[in-house]
């Protein structure tokens, strides 16, 4: 297969992570008689000191004749505590997501057994627990209009969503429900808001056409809650923009680190895969940064693409680094030298001669 | 004192656990010689189905008219079911936040000793944790304006803030880590949202004048994260509406049951105090509903009309019932046989005579 992938690696530890991702790809397209080629473009901080602008036209032609879109992570502190900023690096991933039509935002959460120990959860309450969040990812109040008056002292952002955003992506959250253990929860604050209430209302008659799909709603507070005290009872979670965006990192801790977490962002012509974690600029060039997350969104690629086979390698791969202690200090109390590449080399190897690789 | 308390039981289990919070006060009154008197009104599903209205005017006087509200909880699942009904229970408890101007809601997270190990989390992680969330209580998306277009096809919500919102409860949440240890954590989306960004523009304005305050900023879907991972590193944590509401029901995961959680709504004129459990109408009348997060509301009450020793002894009371396992089937897996109204009274005993009491 010949796939044109466009590589956005952003700012802070977004390089480091996506180039092991990349090495990864590599391997796959050697091993498997795969043609795959990578396009480099700016995006976020690094996109706004090199052009002005967080994402440059450039960088959007990029991604559209691309056939996937591997992206690395942006933000920067400077931005973070100045909240005057007119420019920032955030825009450049939301615009992208919207300009791509980037809808629906996967989010698996698996608790890895030889992870388990390294949770702040107890072993009992997490061990099995595999949960896919399915986020939207174009609408609500990350899309919303935004005000701030003259003088600086009122400020509001809407939250809005049309029938057809919920539709879409709903269906999508009940198919792969049916793929995999026939449960759906909604999450919203339909107590309080009319937005979730038209999620609500949806979901609900839409439910009929998945009769075998056993459906649950619960208001995001209680599930804030829920999915700590039992992770297990979650199979598929549908939800809007900003509660998928705070229950997705919240997951992170069944998991062990955020630095595992991947992502696909999916939408009708285009797709993006990218780690769930940010630019974590303090990490940024010391070797540290955890490259699974960035690893485990190319496997997702593969997926998309149904080379299933080669998603199965590398996920062996991660999960002998894991078997192993090959993996960054944020995971690893028995190494303290196993940095960003050498994770990606190991897992490189692996794929290489995935039946003799060990660490050396 | 004399203390004219306007008591809300509402709905679920409201009625259940503010009968023992009153019981307990009544016993603080009669030690200490206090006069307080109660008050009942109706509030929530309850108040729809005697009056039509989830906040009759007459509850809303009594209240104007009360020193302090002592509030149930409310809701009922014929409504969390229904997105269609147009008059719904929580119209009730968002309506008396507005109508008393309670601006300011008090959510203490404390891990107690005696309960670390029914925490989903590792003993060591949780261990010493005491959080105070300050959560704005009558602004953000809770109040701003809904649409639902004619055909049920576009929905939105506002989150709108303004400078003398932010700024009130920013001075209490300010003086409180001036009180605690001197740590003040702002939880926002100022990444993405503009109402965010003006929260973070005005606490950074404000903080100069509490020098000995160290300020942090954070995202809500990192604090989320952290708050699992470490509590500890939270003293006070000043947040909006929507986020502190997810953020502090998450938190009762660290606590080990969210029947522990109480909580304080404050205004200029008035104040209210409030578990932070909802209804949980599949409780109701069971006797199994944990009264200490309502009774631990009452000890807040106390508080906040200076009756120190009498607060304290409350809480000396809980936490005796905690260490003796007199708990309800939440905490408990010693006793099975421990009622609403058995802790109620242990308490109660307790008070009346702190050196002798024992589980009878
Ligand atoms: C960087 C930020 C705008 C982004 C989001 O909130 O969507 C990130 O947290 C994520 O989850 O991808
Ligand atoms: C019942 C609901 C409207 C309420 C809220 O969201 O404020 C509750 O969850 C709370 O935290 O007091």
């Amino acid at each position: 297969m010949k796939l044109n992938i466009a590589l956005l690696p952003g700012d802070g530890i977004g390089p480091e992570v996506t180039a092991q991702a990349v090495k990864v790809l590599k391997a796959i397209a050697m091993e498997f008689n795969h043609v795959f080629t990578f396009q480099k473009a700016l995006v976020g901080a690094s996109a706004i000191d090199k052009t002005g602008n967080p994402l440059p036209e450039e960088t959007i032609s990029i991604c559209k004749n691309a056939d996937a879109v591997l992206f690395g992570a942006i933000g920067d502190t400077k931005y973070d505590n100045d909240p005057d900023a007119k420019i920032r690096p955030e825009q450049g991933l939301l615009g992208i997501r919207k300009e791509l039509g980037l809808y629906t935002n996967i989010r698996p959460i698996i608790a890895y057994e030889d992870l388990l120990s390294k949770s702040s959860l107890k072993v009992k309450q997490i061990k099995d627990t595999n949960i896919l969040i399915y986020r939207e990812l174009t609408g609500g109040i990350y899309f919303g209009e935004r005000y701030l008056s003259e003088d600086g002292n009122i400020a509001s952002d809407v939250c809005k969503y049309e029938r057809f955003e919920i539709e879409r992506i709903t269906h999508l959250a009940f198919k792969a429900a049916q793929s995999r253990r026939n449960k759906l929860t909604l999450v919203d604050k339909a107590n309080v808001l009319e937005s979730s209430r038209l999620w609500r209302r949806i979901v609900k008659e839409i439910a009929p056409q998945y009769p075998n799909v056993k459906v649950n709603y619960t208001y995001i507070d209680n599930a804030a809650m829920e999915l700590i005290i039992k992770p297990r009872q979650f199979d598929v979670i549908l939800t809007e923009n900003m509660f998928g965006d705070i229950l997705s990192e919240e997951a992170s801790v069944i998991v062990g680190s955020i630095g595992l977490l991947a992502s696909a962002s999916i939408g009708d012509k285009h797709a993006m895969f990218e780690p769930i974690h940010g630019a974590y600029t303090k990490a940024a060039n010391k070797g540290i940064a955890n490259p699974i997350a960035s690893i485990l969104s190319a496997a997702m690629l593969l997926d998309h693409f149904g080379l299933d086979e080669e998603a199965s390698l590398v996920r062996e791969g991660v999960d002998k680094s894991l078997k192993l202690h090959i993996t960054t200090p944020d995971l690893n109390n028995k190494y303290d030298n196993i940095t960003t590449t050498k994770v990606g080399d190991f897992i490189e190897d692996f794929i290489q001669n995935p039946d003799e690789t060990n660490l050396n």
